[in-house]
């Protein structure tokens, strides 16, 4: 890849209950809340906390057909993706499909905080759901 | 907490086999592969590879006695656990007890590197296996 991801932006945790779980973050782990809002297009509201250079992202349903609430009837709570940083996400999926690796978005699609976001095939990546992550 | 963790330090990927997924890693995202080397206390083989101030750990059990060969019996490969580094780790344990936080180890275990890591209890935490890492 022409360009390597520069960090990892932040990690996704899904939850049932953002309330349920913030002070673990806050009150516990002494971490900031940066913010929280609702994407809708997921169907997930969402809490940013900040650590170091990345941040943690807890992930909330907002029904029963949101994909994070499938996940959570399949696998229960707990990690859901890891976001890397990147420059240029079209190019970098091109770059990857060029070597074979398949992904779940043919084209980036609105995260969270207006960011470009694609996910990977966890097929092609050993089980780990990795997003792609571009802020403009 | 008095200090909260700094910053991710790592995110831990069990892997059935290191050679399988470092291409991956190395080629396909173009990181670079910092160390591999054997915890024999944990039997497991790791690699670290960078991403800007944090670490991918791959965890590729040596023998099948292995708590991630047992991870991976139970859940496939994937995510492992979450390393955030904190300075003062045994006051960092004591700390989150006080809160009613269980943990994994008494207390602190050398891990990869020389770090002093302990793991917190996945009931406490949302079922997120958070390990707590002092690098001295």
């Amino acid at each position: 890849m022409q360009k390597p991801p520069k960090k990892i932006d932040h990690i996704g945790i899904a939850v049932r209950s953002i309330e349920e779980h913030l002070p673990f973050y806050e009150n516990v782990l002494g971490l900031e809340l940066l913010k929280m809002e609702e994407v809708k297009a997921q169907k997930v509201k969402v809490a940013f906390i900040a650590i170091g250079d990345s941040k943690l992202e807890l992930l909330e349903p907002l029904d029963s057909s949101s994909p994070v609430a499938k996940f959570i009837e399949k696998n229960g709570e707990g990690i859901h993706h890891v976001a890397l940083g990147v420059a240029n996400i079209e190019e970098r999926l091109r770059e990857i499909r060029n070597e074979g690796i398949q992904t779940l978005n043919d084209k980036p699609v609105k995260g969270a905080g207006g960011a470009d976001v694609a996910f990977l095939h966890p097929a092609s990546t050993g089980r780990v759901l990795f997003e792609f992550c571009e802020k403009k």
